[in-house]
C-alpha cells in the first residue's frame, strides 16, 4: 500500500495476518530505503515492524497510551501516526524529529530521548487514569537493556506492588546498544530457552499430581512446593517474583504469536508483562547479521552493500582520541581502569576492551552505579576513568555531589558528547554539565581546543591525583592536528593565549574557539587587535589571567557551547564580582530553552552563536567602553 | 566493660557468645543514655548492635571493609573503633558526626547519608581488590528500604553477573523510614516467613527424591523442575535469581545465628547476601513499640517514659504548613495528588495520608521514579505535587532535565530541608538546588519569607498551569507569624518591598531575611536607608525591579543561603551583564566547600553569612560607590 495515505493506525484492526505480513514487509523496504540516504536508527526499528503493527492493531491510540522507551524505535509508529511523508526530513533541522514529540502527533503521548523512563511515566498515567475513573491501557515498550536502569527498576518494584493495570511490552532483542549486562540478562536468556508459559503451565499440573501424599515436615514442605511452582517454575519467575503476570516468551516477528499474547495481556487485570523476542536488523541482512551493534544509529549506506558512505575525514573522532591515548597509558598506570555504562561502540572503546579486557568494566546501561562504582575504586587507590556522555552523566548528579566530589575522591570523567550533538537534538544536547559540575566542591573542569591538547588532557586526568576531573569533549572529529608523541600533563587551572590582542579578549574554549579566532581576524581587519584566549580549564579559572586583564580594563567576550545560565560566563562574572571588577563584558552561550535537532551549524546560527554575532559583540562592548573613557 | 576503653574491634575475636552479650546490653544502655540528651538516630543503631558486633568479630576491619549504607547506623561501630568518649558531642559543631567520616577513623572506609551507595561502592572496591591481587572481604551492610533505589537494584544486576568475592548483609527491619513500598518488599516478606535456607534444602532432596521416572516432555520438565527448585524453593529465589548465594533468614539479636550465617557467607565463593531480620529500636521499649517510625532520628527525650524533650515552639514546622496547605486545596482541586519516596513523616505527610490515601503516593525510597511518575501524571492533566528534600532531589537531576523541564509539564516541587539542615551535615544541606535548578528552562522557584507566604505559594504551585514550578523552604519551624485565611496566588516574579531604602538595597529570601532586616537596622542607626527585597521568586527574577534599582545605580548585596556558584547572586550578575548594567554589587553565600556538621547558627557565623558581615559589606559597596562618584 501506499504508505504515505496512513493517516492514523484505525485501517491495522481490519487486517488479516497475511495483509499485516505484507504491511511489515512494505515499511521495512521503505525503512531500509529512506534511511540509506538520511541515516538513522535503523537497527532498532526493523526489529519492531511487527510488533508496533500488533500493538497499534490491537490498542486505539491516541486513547490507549503506547510508550516507547528511549523512543529511536519509534519510527514505525510514525509511519502509522501520519508522517511517513516527513521521513526524507528525518533527524534534519526543523525536520521530523528522531524520537517521539508530543508537537508532532497527539498518538506520541511521551517523549524521550534517554532509557528506562516510560515504565515510571506509564506508571503516573495508569494513576491519573484511575484517579480520574477513566478507562484506557497504558503499554510502554521497554527494551531488555533499558530495563537495567535503576529507574525502571525502581518503577518495576512500585507497578508490582501496587497492582494497577498495565501492560508492560518487553522489547527482548538480547542487545541494548551492544551487548548486555547484568544478573537480569542472564535471568532473559534462562526464559528465552524456556517453553511457553502456558504449556509449561499444563506440564506442571500434569507433574504434581504425579507427586504422592507424604506425611509430617515433608508434607509442609511439599505443599510448599506446588504453592510456589506455579510461580516460579514458569519461565518469567523473575517478573512474577516482583507483581507481574508473565507471558511469554513470543516470537516478536510472528503476528499470530505476537496477537494471541497481546489479547491475553488486555484480558489480564493488574500489571502484565509480556516478553516479546525480536531481532534487531531484522530483514535487512548487513544489519541481521551485525554482532556489534554498528547499525544501531547510522548515517547514510549503500542498500546493496551495506557500506557505511562516510564524508572524506581525515581526523579522527574525539572518542577515538581518548580511547587510544588510554591504551597508551594502561602500561605507564597500572592502577587505571575504564568504566562504561553500556557505551563501547559509543566511546569507541572496542579495541580497547579487546586489548585490556580486564581494565575495562561495562556495567550496563545504570550511569548512577557507574558513577559511585568508580568512587569505590578510587577509594582503594585505582585510577577509575569513566567514559560516558554528558547527556547522561546526568543520570548520575547526586552520585557525583554525595559520592565523587564530596569524599574528594579521584575519579577521571571523560565526558563525551558535550555541546550540540546535532540530529539527535533535545534530550542528547551535551550543554548542560558545565552548570550542573561547575558548582560542585572539588571538581575541576577541562575542554580541548584540538585532539593533541585532548590527549594531554587524559594524561593530566590520570596524573592528577588531587580529587575528581572532568575532561569533557565533542560529538564527532578532531580537526586533524599533529599528534605530539610524548603525553604531559597541563598545568591546573592556566589558560593558554592562541592570538595576541590589547583591544579586547575573547574567552573561549573547544569548538568554539575556530569562531572566535575567525572572529578575531575580521576585527583584525577593521583594525582591532582582539585576544583570543583558549580557557580550557572551565574551573578553576585562570585568576592571574583575569586578574591582569581586568585590571587593564580590556573588553571582554566570553563564548561557550552551553547554557549560559551558570555556565563559564557566569563563572568570570562571579570572578569579577568576588574581586570588585566592573568590566565591559558580554557572555555568548545558549539560550534558556532546549535546542531541538538539525546539524549543529544550523543550531549555532539560530540561537547566534557565530563569528558575525561575536565580531558585533566585540564591537558594542568596544564603543560602550569608549563612550565611558570619553566620558570620563 | 569500659567502652571508652575501646580502641579497635580486635578483641572481639576471643568474645564468647555470653560475653557478646553483655556488652551488647552495655552498648544499648551507653546509646539510649547518651542518645536522650544529644539526640540522633537511635532505633536504627539499637537494631544493629548485634549485628554490628557480630561483623566486627568474623571480618577484620579495617583490612576487611564494612561499608554502612545510609550510615545513620554506624553508632556502634564508632563505639567499636574507639570514638566512645566522643558521643557526647554526636552531630554537635566540631563534634562526632552522625554517619561514617573517613577523617574520624581508617575504619569508616566509605561514607553516606544518602541510602543505596553501599553496594555499587563495594563493588568498585572489590573490583580493586581483585585487579590490585590483594584478598580481604568487602562488607556492605544495607537495609530492606535502601534495596528499592535505583542505584542499589543497579548495582545488584551487576553484581550478581560478575560473580565476584562480596558479601552483602541486608538489614531487614520491615522499615525503611517509616513503612515499606513496592514489590521487593513483598518478596522479602515471603522469605521471611519461609524456613531457613540449609534445612528447605534438605527437606527438598528428600521430596526430590520421591517425584517417580516419567517419560517424554513429562520428563523434561521434571528435569527441569528438579534443577530450578534448587534454585527457586529456597526462599532467597529473587536473589539467586540476581546471581547471590541466599543465607537466610538470620535472626539478628541471635549471635548463635548471625556468627554460623556470617560463617558460612566467608566461606562462600562470589556474591553472597545474607538477609538479616532486625527490629528497629530493639530494647528500649518506646523504640521498639514505634510503629510509625518516630524513633528513626530524634532530639533529647526522658529515658524512663520516651517523652521527647522539645523546645516550646509555638511556630508550625514548615513541612505541617505544606501539608496542611496541601490538605485545604484537595477540595478544590481534585487533580491534585501528593508524591512521596519513602518521607510520609519526614515530609510531615502522615495526617494527610490517613484523611486522603488515595490522594497520596508513596513510592520508596526511589527519587528518580518518583519525578518521572509525576511527569506521567501531569501528561494526563493531574497535578502532580512531589513532596521531597532538596538534598534527595539531586537524585532525579536527569529525570527534571529529560521528564519535566523538557516535556515542560506542570509538576509542582516541594523542596524541603532547602538551605543548611545543621546537625546530619555535609551530605543533607540542601544547598545545591537553586545551582540545579535554576539553569532548567522552564522552571520556576521560590521561596517564602514566612510560613503564610508559603501557604500561599502551595497555592502557587498549585494553580500554576505553564509548566514545573519549585516551591524550596527550610527544615524546621516557622516564624510563628499569623496565617491569611484565603489563599491567593502569587504573580509569578514579583518580589515584595519589605523595608524602603534608597542608599542600598538587599536581595535575599528566606531564611537570610531576618539577617537582612536585621542589617538595614543596623546601617539606619549610622543613618543610612537600605531597602530590603524579598526575592520570593528565585527564577524568573524580577527584571522590571532590577531594572529600576540598577538604572538608579544603587549599590546591591545578594544574600542567599545556598551554594554562590551559579546561584540566586549570580543570576543578578547575569541580568546586569545581559542589560549592559555595571552595578556596585556584592553576593553573600556559602562558599565552594562542603559544610560539615553543626547548628545552622554556628554554620552561618563560620560561612561569615550574617547580619555583621552583611552590614560591613553594604558599607564597603558604599564607599567604593561614593570613592567612585567623587573621582567622576
Amino acid at each position: 500500500m501506499d504508505l504515505t495515505k496512513i493517516k492514523n493506525p484505525a485501517f491495522l484492526k481490519k487486517l488479516s495476518t497475511e495483509e499485516l505480513e505484507v504491511l511489515a514487509a512494505e515499511i521495512r523496504q521503505f525503512l531500509i530505503r529512506k534511511l540509506s540516504v538520511t541515516g538513522g536508527h535503523l537497527g532498532a526499528n526493523l526489529g519492531v515492524v511487527e510488533l508496533t503493527l500488533a500493538l497499534h492493531k490491537h490498542f486505539s491510540s491516541p486513547t490507549d497510551k503506547l510508550l516507547f522507551d528511549v523512543g529511536h524505535q519509534s519510527y514505525i509508529h510514525k509511519i502509522l501516526t501520519g508522517r511517513t511523508d516527513r521521513f526524507d526530513t528525518l533527524r534534519q533541522y526543523k525536520g521530523l524529529c528522531g524520537f517521539p514529540k508530543m508537537v508532532e502527533s497527539e498518538h506520541d503521548v511521551w517523549e524521550a530521548g534517554h532509557s528506562s523512563t516510560s515504565l515510571s511515566a506509564a506508571m503516573g498515567m495508569a494513576i491519573a487514569r484511575d484517579m480520574k475513573q477513566e478507562d484506557y491501557s497504558v503499554v510502554p515498550i521497554i527494551g531488555d537493556g533499558a530495563l537495567t536502569g535503576g529507574m525502571a527498576l525502581e518503577a518495576l518494584n512500585h507497578i508490582g506492588h501496587e497492582k494497577k493495570n498495565l501492560t508492560v511490552i518487553l522489547n527482548d532483542n538480547e542487545m541494548s546498544i551492544a551487548g548486555n549486562v547484568g544478573a537480569l540478562h542472564n535471568a532473559l536468556g534462562r526464559m528465552r530457552s524456556a517453553g511457553k508459559y502456558n504449556r509449561v503451565k499444563d506440564e506442571l499440573e500434569l507433574l504434581l499430581k504425579k507427586i504422592p501424599a507424604v506425611g509430617g515436615k515433608i508434607a509442609q514442605t511439599a505443599e510448599r512446593v506446588k504453592d510456589s511452582m506455579k510461580y516460579f517454575m514458569v519461565p518469567g519467575m523473575l517478573f512474577e517474583e516482583f507483581g507481574f503476570t508473565y507471558f511469554g516468551p513470543v516470537d516478536g516477528h510472528d503476528f499470530k504469536d505476537l496477537e494471541e499474547h497481546i489479547t491475553y495481556a488486555k484480558k489480564t487485570k493488574g500489571p502484565v508483562l509480556v516478553h516479546v523476542i525480536t531481532q534487531k536488523g531484522k530483514g535487512y541482512q548487513p544489519a541481521e547479521t551485525d554482532q556489534k551493534d554498528k547499525w544501531h544509529g547510522v548515517g547514510p549506506y549503500k542498500i546493496e552493500s551495506g557500506e557505511k558512505i562516510k564524508p572524506a575525514d581525515a581526523a579522527p573522532a574525539w572518542s577515538q582520541v581518548v580511547s587510544d591515548t588510554l591504551e597508551r597509558e594502561v602500561s605507564r598506570e597500572d592502577r587505571l581502569a575504564v568504566i562504561t555504562p553500556a557505551m563501547i561502540l559509543g566511546s569507541k572503546l572496542d579495541k580497547f576492551q579487546e586489548h585490556y579486557p580486564d581494565r575495562l568494566h561495562d556495567v550496563g546501561i545504570a550511569e548512577q552505579h557507574a558513577v559511585t562504582l568508580s568512587a569505590g575504586m578510587a577509594t582503594q587507590g585505582m585510577k577509575p576513568f569513566l567514559a560516558i556522555y554528558s547527556t547522561f552523566l546526568q543520570r548520575a548528579y547526586d552520585q557525583l555531589v554525595h559520592d565523587v566530589c564530596r569524599q574528594n575522591l579521584n575519579v577521571a570523567f571523560g565526558i563525551d558528547r558535550a555541546g550540540l550533538v546535532g540530529a539527535d537534538g533535545e534530550t542528547h544536547q551535551g550543554v548542560f554539565d558545565i552548570a550542573f559540575l561547575r558548582h560542585l566542591p572539588n571538581m575541576t573542569i577541562m575542554m580541548p581546543k584540538d585532539e593533541n591538547e585532548c590527549q594531554h588532557m587524559v594524561h593530566t586526568a590520570l596524573t592528577y591525583d588531587d580529587g575528581p576531573i572532568a575532561l569533557r569533549f565533542p560529538r564527532g572529529n578532531g580537526l586533524g592536528v599533529e599528534m605530539d608523541a610524548d603525553l604531559h600533563p597541563l598545568p591546573i587551572g592556566k589558560w593558554e593565549v592562541l592570538k595576541e590582542g590589547t583591544d579586547g579578549v575573547i574567552l573561549t574554549f573547544g569548538t568554539t574557539i575556530e569562531m572566535a579566532l575567525e572572529a578575531s581576524q575580521m576585527l583584525k581587519k577593521q583594525g582591532l587587535n582582539i585576544e583570543v584566549v583558549n580557557a580550557r580549564f572551565i574551573k578553576p579559572l585562570d585568576e592571574p589571567l583575569l586578574h591582569d586583564r581586568m585590571n587593564k580594563h580590556i573588553p571582554i567576550v566570553t563564548v561557550e557551547e552551553a547554557v549560559l545560565k551558570g555556565g563559564f560566563g557566569s563563572s568570570v562574572l562571579e570572578f569579577a564580582e568576588e574581586h570588585g571588577y566592573k568590566p565591559q563584558i558580554k557572555r555568548m552561550g545558549l539560550p534558556d530553552r532546549y535546542i531541538e535537532h538539525g546539524n549543529v551549524k544550523e543550531l549555532l546560527a539560530e540561537v547566534q552563536l557565530t563569528k558575525e554575532q561575536l565580531v558585533l559583540e566585540m564591537k558594542a562592548l568596544l564603543t560602550a567602553s569608549n563612550d565611558k573613557q570619553k566620558r570620563a
